[in-house]
């Protein structure tokens, strides 16, 4: 019997179910025979299929491609085999699905947790921030712009390139974070932390595209990078409070300081990673840290659930990751 | 009036006080008269002094070395003047302290916590350790060595480097796994970490003599360094149980797997920073970070702790720092 | 007429002969048709065959994958040609060998000379360490290992890649050594330099699966490395020493020295090539020079033996290489 | 006969003329014998001076330290010798300057260029650019820095470390580039060049205190560094043009194409040298290397001015330089 | 209508004109069906054909490839399509051109100038040089080598890869070395600029071979490199010159300055480029700089002339270049 | 009583006897005292002595530089005393040698085997060249030469700086050759290796002045470096040979392949140590890991022979040694 959900299938099973577009190449076959090489997905699953010309059901690759389209979501019944040790499948039918036929949360891949509650926990830490201009700027960015943070993708590749991906990685360091200001005691200021923390990737608003199916960086995260982007941000906040009040020099010096915690958040210039200045506090070390270690276990973790236990496998960046025996 | 307290002393006062000796240096004046450089201290603060043979007060240099000895506590008299920013003063008059005049405690920098109570913490993390054979390595190491380890410095020179250290370090690095264990729920083993990070520097009491208040390293840490000597300790209990009972594949691999986290825990073989084996695990990962985090804190709340606010200062392997006006 | 022997096959030549089966892919045309593709090997010479679908016999791709097994012996008909510049071959008729049809050591590549003799000689240089505890240590991991040591691979990928590779590399090492010695004379320890080459590279038997057709890493291996696994095996020896008899410091330090020697033999740690400590005696810098040595001689006569004179080719980690005319 | 020129002191000579005051040093000898630390200046050359206390005429080392001050004018009478060939001083006698007595402009090291024909030539330059936008930035961010920017030293230490050396760079670069735009017609875009080579050190008028003697880098300069504060002057501009006109995504482009120019122009990140971004265009490529151009060749004659023909001196972060004979 | 002029032509056109053959690689399909995969060119503008054995007209491989050899010129008629965002055309008729058919100038990329030109214009340079064993050297270099010079390519795949690239290269940076030397005045000296400039890489015509089509390393080449082999001509014309007359140790020493100009031009060792001393003059560390941006405008203006306006591509050796709409 | 061999001296001790002066400096007392810095030495010891002016005996510092010169053999009469270690030495009474009185070869640090059984050694492998335009190069070259090459240092600072240091080591590293020749067979080209390594370093005798006391770079040294001076004479040997005979191709080739295996035997050009081609040959490989096994031994031979046993020291470019007791 045919496989309907996408999640389950495997080699030499049929499958009979619904699908999200991600990708559409069209190609040929060396004797010249046009084909299209069709990547579907539901969820973290992605599947590879073939739609060979005996299979275009008499349409042209014109009017394929207006069928297939990134985002689409498509029903597709095909025969599943084995290619370089991943599923790959020969599509013998296919239709666009209709209106409310499918949920297509179903089929995004999201962060675990509801934008709802995320929300509401990074306003908690906001609230957090007592040194009041770093209150201020913090809490009016992410208010003007929650619309798109709470919804974006961190990355276009690598670690927490999923829907609100963005979101929950600035959580998930602030949460880290709140256990390491426990912890030290007053060695490590938590409005800092806090501030720069929530900020730190913001620019990834504009550094990347809005879509959290296929993001790329646009011409502008090109020219400055994330970094640039969110400390011009901050600055053009601090010009506005200072068109409203008078703002004093320890204000400004703090907000300077705010932003070297994250100009420097991808560790000294001597790496080469894209910190834009040197880190010269204990804040900024920290945070350069909690935000390696977040995306360490994120990358880990999203290789190992497809893994069998005991195998080894290589990510890239990381060199090899064994998945253990469930103990 | 003359400062009796040397945490206290100023350029340009005069000091009557105790202080423990740190290092001795014979030295000679270009014009070829004799004189001792002398280093005291009381907790983190050291102090250079200067004997000039007129205020050796008719002993000769022999017998001045056998009053001025490591780790002697002496009442010194003296005048305290600047050189090169630092402190450093010219002694008048000089005297071995009498038994039970000072209490040493006062004088030597220990960790901020009492050992009974790390001790405690110690085995409670201990006891959370549910992978049997991990339980039994660790737990027994811990006793049979706990009377060297909850007194060893951390380190010769670096980070932690003070009475206790070795056992403070540890506890702190515990109390940030508990914290990213509670968060990121079965994605971490906590079993495996708090294994890995309770033994990860337990080679040091063989890596380092047992002096806290002048550590060298031993030949035999130099032959094989902290890593090593402790999988060795490792593998010897693991022979030694053996030898008691039978022990499953599943066993041997989760102990060896114990030595992988512990083998990389200075990160990966490429940085040449002394990892025996590549990270291949998140565990392996995450002890790596850790255990930097830990360390940076140590070191930057070190130096900040004698830093003016506003000013910046270079910390050897980290680059500069400044310490902020308190928020 | 066709070839008979692997050795000898061209391109645009029939071939009608035995071959050891090294590897078998199963793989599909763009058309979707079932083919194989066939790795068979003589001696050092890989040739990589294709199994076309209307070449199967009626058979089941199934039923294929029972023949072509890794280690099969199988004869082959079929034509040559070439493809990138490699031999490639189509195959047309194919049968398992019958059991003493063929001699299996004629087709697989091994050290050229005698397991026997490479004993005698590796036995004759042991004898030569004088240090007794460096004796009994050595001779004793020597002869309880020797079943596997003396048939067991070098690599897997690189140098030394054949059956008792281990052992003719150890060999060429000790026979380096012997020159060395002769000429520096007490410059350099001969009784340590015996004792650390015939041992380091040991822990290779566990390291590597014991198939000498094949090989690959074990788990065991990925965890803590051909270094800290000899490593442990000395250290297990001393224990058991000790239970024996007593040992005085003077012993344990040179074991540990021997540790040392073996453990810095990938060079020092700051080049990442999984030394696991820092080599510091003359030994150690030694015995990793001449490991070297070895190992380029080894991988570039390898590659010469096949190359044209005057022909220049790349070699994966030492650059193009090129051969010149015999002299 | 004294020299009264400091330009012209020899080793064993006699001095008796005026001297800028560059920096003041309170030291010690060894029989604990205050003394005084001088160095004094005369354009780029520098002497250091000993003031002992048999010199003090009286005074105490309060008073002292109230005439010797940095950038204080004074008259010394002294005697060269030589000592690590070095030419030092030793005071016999000494005296403030008074007021008119000597002219401070024949001191102080200072482009080789008037102000006020740099300004001029560098307007010309901003002329040129031809793209409104940016001819509009560049302009307004000149005028309204240019008190400081002409003045400006552009370095604390190495290149152009000298009054108005900033604008001397700036234009020295704006020179070059001409030559280029002209050799190579339409391949390089001559409005950016100009645009990102006149901006693309004024953040160092808010990176280093604006005093030309004895600059230092601001608190400022060290959160943020040049660039990215020449990048915020950039920004503030921009919004402010848009606050009074409409501004076309073609023009944010551009000036966001200018701020990457500016953002990569100490080369690609991997070099570790603080660029902010890669450089993506021609023109970021080219920017990065005149920059480097202009300050090798100000290294390397500043350094040979003073050696013999023939000599060789190591310059700190160029190696080796050799002075030839004229030719 | 079939296009004609290959500069022209687009994916789904077909094509009917002449064709240069760069490259010609025999392969099969997956079905064994042998064809040809032939690459023909016109000025910058390279095309991959295919020649399926449909289309062989009757002939036999061997047949076809004394049809298709590199640097012939062929008339083609085919079919143009896209295969990974590249034009191919699968070729339906071929023959090869005719005598006087065509003029193979119209199909080769050459350098913007005539050689006549350009020989002029260096000739006027190496008159400038006043230093006369200098000019004495570079001068009989020139013209002994200019036959081979004026045509040579610069490189075998980077910059400068085409018809009198060499000569063409080396008079850009005279031109920009003319520039820096008005710029700078004495700072640089003219006369070594220029010689080391003109010979910096006439190495090259020997250590590629003398084909402007396909150019290759020769053997001579890859044993000593184009830096050592320009030394070798310039010490042999000094032994010339020795022979007949007599030679200042001052001659001998800028000879050997210009040696090391040449042998340190690309940068510093450390970098591993290739330089074969370090650079120790002023004009050595030109002589790199100057050579980098000639090679970087190059390398940049030959790739964003295909790319569209605000596009960004990939140049190995580069990173990302951006293309920005013409301003 | 006093010491006369300065190889004993011991601090404390009373010296009367005869040493090697081996640099002088004029320096002064911080009260402006005028004193001599003498570093005298027998064989391989060092012994820095201070002659205050109260030592002076009436005579002024001039007449005192023509007694104490680089060279000279003094009687010295002082007291040793210790500086940071190190032996020191006051002289109270001073003169020079008289002719005859002292032999200095007792004196100079020389190779530890005869100029003459060197030589003989050397021309008994080059005798082995079997190529015999290698032979007649590599055998002219020596001859030519041997009058500097058989007395040179190896080294300024570093393996082999002493008298017939590069003999020595030229020799050494023939006896490895030999030894792995013998052990290789075929694989290894002897008649190259002895060519490449008896020339490999003579470019030495050019690179530092023929002084073997305290030797320096020479500027021609420096602009080249002894490897383009070897091939340089090897090149020019070469020509000389061609206008006597004809020279075939493979001659040419062969001699070439020689220059490669010099120009490269510094390592790949990748670790910037002065490489100037990339080792393409096996023999080239070879030379390189021949040449550090020699300068290694060499470096730690020197290093522990004043090391006391089980003492741990730094050594320049190798890290820490250990000198292990006798076995």
């Amino acid at each position: 019997m045919a496989v309907s959900c996408l999640l389950e299938i495997e080699p030499s099973q049929s499958f009979d179910g619904f699908c999200l577009v991600k990708e559409v190449k069209q190609e040929k076959t060396k004797k010249g025979d046009p084909y299209l090489n069709i990547t579907v997905a539901k969820k973290h699953k992605l599947v590879v299929c073939k739609l060979w010309n005996n299979g275009f059901g008499g349409r042209t690759i014109e009017e394929l491609l207006t069928i297939f389209t990134n985002g689409a979501m498509v029903h597709l019944i095909g025969d599943a085999s084995e290619y370089n040790g991943q599923v790959q499948m020969t599509i013998s039918s296919f239709r666009l699905a209709e209106k409310g036929e499918v949920d297509i949360r179903e089929f995004i891949e999201a962060a675990p947790e509801s934008v709802e509650s995320m929300e509401t926990e990074i306003r908690a830490f906001i609230d957090e921030i007592k040194i009041p201009i770093l209150h201020q700027i913090t809490s009016e960015l992410f208010e003007e712009n929650k619309k798109y943070f709470m919804h974006h993708v961190a990355a276009v590749k690598m670690h927490h390139n999923f829907k609100s991906g963005l979101a929950y990685h600035t959580l998930s360091l602030l949460r880290i974070a709140k256990n390491i200001c426990d912890q030290y005691g007053e060695a490590v200021n938590r409005s800092k932390m806090y501030a720069a923390l929530t900020l730190h990737d913001m620019g990834k608003i504009i550094e990347m595209t809005r879509d959290y199916t296929a993001p790329e960086y646009t011409l502008f995260g090109q020219f400055l990078g994330h970094i640039q982007i969110v400390n011009q941000m901050i600055d053009r906040k601090l010009v506005a409070i200072r068109n409203d009040r008078s703002v004093s020099i320890e204000e400004v010096t703090v907000v300077y300081e705010l932003m070297n915690i994250i100009s420097s958040h991808h560790g000294p210039l001597s790496n080469g990673w894209g910190s834009t200045a040197e880190p010269i506090t204990l804040e900024a070390h920290l945070c350069h840290m909690i935000d390696n270690i977040d995306a360490k276990i994120n990358m880990i973790s999203k290789t190992t659930v497809d893994m069998q236990e005991g195998e080894i496998q290589k990510i890239w960046g990381l060199g090899k990751i064994y998945k253990p025996p469930a103990h």
